[in-house]
């Protein structure tokens, strides 16, 4: 077995228990916590996502992903709480055994954790809207970051960040791009600025494989919850993730390189064109407040429409 | 089975022998060659490839595809010589059968064909460029570009038109596109202008899948050579096609639409910043007075090479 690298440096002949392709890496488990922190640092640096100064709302599921980011950014120093949203999805226990994993880790890394019921904002759950509408996953997305930014925006949150990861960037780019989605291709990039009465937003996680998360939360001891969401029905992404993996299998490293040079050198190429194929200006909702492409925005309309029926 | 739609609309009830998912249309046999030929004539048309006045000339290789164009646009009424280039390739006599296939349909058509032999030209064969250099797949494709050029001017074709199908397209296009190579995707056009003293040059059969060739090929009759080239070491294409494959199989009309919408949406923003990538100008080779990137140019090199060799 190769020995790890960065034993290697330090004289010491360790063997490596990990071995990262993509960076052509062999490290001791130690060393790959090591290097899975500072490579994390380096890119909140290189992206210029958030400094020691400012507080971050990290969105919480209960996910490796999410746990994963909440405790590395607090190992790196980072003043970072979570938010979580309980669904109220029953299926498997999904919501329940969600939330004790966030308390958990919470708990575990002594940081505030906000939670919000999603019944109790807006007088349904997504078992309910999913009776309604065959859109429920997307919605669940938009309803999701609704409260994510208000919050933010309420408790004086500068920045939130989404457990995103290089495997999401990259099968997300790969369809965008077979689609010719141009306005998702104007900007797929990993820090979006405070704006339009949004919140700055950032991916921290944007440079790291799903394998070497998972990897990170498993030396970590992270309770993570390892199922994905019971009432996820997505279509064509799990094709794309599949066509990346292959890709990645073959040639280690196309994921990080497709997804790099991407942002490099074709995000400005479209972003400079936005406004051509930005479809809809943003607005104030007039109920809210909150920004939206619609007046009455989503949540409100939702919000309107459970209240008349539960009537 | 269902019935061809095209006999339908005469009131007739042929069983359809052929199904084009990305169409979703069935066809008879005799319905498809008239779809085949009337769908290329479109593709001419809506590009503005070439016009019945002008004189073309095919790169004919004895495959499906370069046979199928050459039938089809004689077929169709244009003026359509061949082009076939001897490459010497002895292993399974690929070179000799290639050039039967190809004399064979020339004498079908009553159409002129050109032969160049690469020995006699350059004084050397692809055999013995692969026991010189790795790279000889591809200088195989720029020394057949250059001959290709250089009889087309020298004959007074105003259009050159070449085989490439759209599995070869879209299988490139995702290549090019997972490498971000801007220069690529700022000139992937079905049609290069006649410049710098280039020849037009002409992809009418880029809205084709390779399957429609074959098919098309099979109904005529044509005496077309099966194999690839047994010298081919394409090492990453195969994938690329491979992808793009197993998405067609899922979403029939995949191919056609990436790579159309690629022309209409994103070339034009790549094409207008192709002076940013475009590394080297064209001159003209001192030797040969073709267009080159440097002088001599590739060819004029190869020959200056080989023949010290000999002595």
């Amino acid at each position: 077995m190769a020995r790890c690298r960065l034993c290697r440096n330090e004289k010491k002949r360790t063997p490596a228990e990990i071995y990262l392709p993509a960076h052509r890496l062999p490290l001791c488990r130690q060393h790959f916590v090591e290097w899975f922190e500072r490579y994390l640092e380096r890119t909140i640096r290189s992206f210029r996502m958030f400094s020691r100064r400012e507080k971050i709302l990290v969105a919480v599921s209960g996910g490796k992903d999410s746990l994963t980011l909440w405790q590395a950014l607090t190992s790196l120093g980072y003043e970072a709480d979570g938010l979580f949203i309980y669904l109220g999805i029953e299926e498997n226990s999904f919501s329940l055994l969600s939330r004790r994993a966030v308390e958990a880790t919470a708990e575990r890394l002594g940081r505030p954790l906000h939670i919000i019921d999603m019944e109790a904002e807006l007088g349904f759950t997504i078992p309910d809207l999913r009776k309604k509408t065959r859109k429920y996953c997307s919605m669940c997305g938009s309803v999701k970051r609704y409260y994510l930014n208000q919050l933010a925006k309420r408790l004086g949150y500068q920045v939130i960040a989404t457990g995103h990861n290089l495997d999401d960037e990259a099968s997300s780019l790969l369809g965008n791009l077979l689609n010719w989605n141009l306005k998702y291709l104007a900007r797929k990039y990993p820090v979006l600025p405070e704006e339009h009465g949004f919140v700055r937003k950032v991916k921290p996680l944007c440079r790291f494989t799903a394998k070497e998360i998972r990897t990170y939360a498993e030396i970590k001891g992270l309770p993570y919850l390892p199922e994905s969401c019971p009432l996820s029905e997505e279509a064509t992404r799990p094709l794309y993730a599949e066509l990346m993996d292959e890709l990645e299998e073959k040639a280690p490293g196309t994921k990080l390189r497709f997804y790099l040079e991407y942002l490099r050198k074709a995000l400005p190429l479209f972003a400079e064109k936005r406004e051509n194929f930005m479809d809809k200006a943003l607005i104030k909702c007039e109920r809210c407040g909150e920004p939206a492409v619609s007046s009455p925005c989503l949540v409100c309309r939702l919000k309107e429409e459970f209240k008349n029926h539960a009537r």
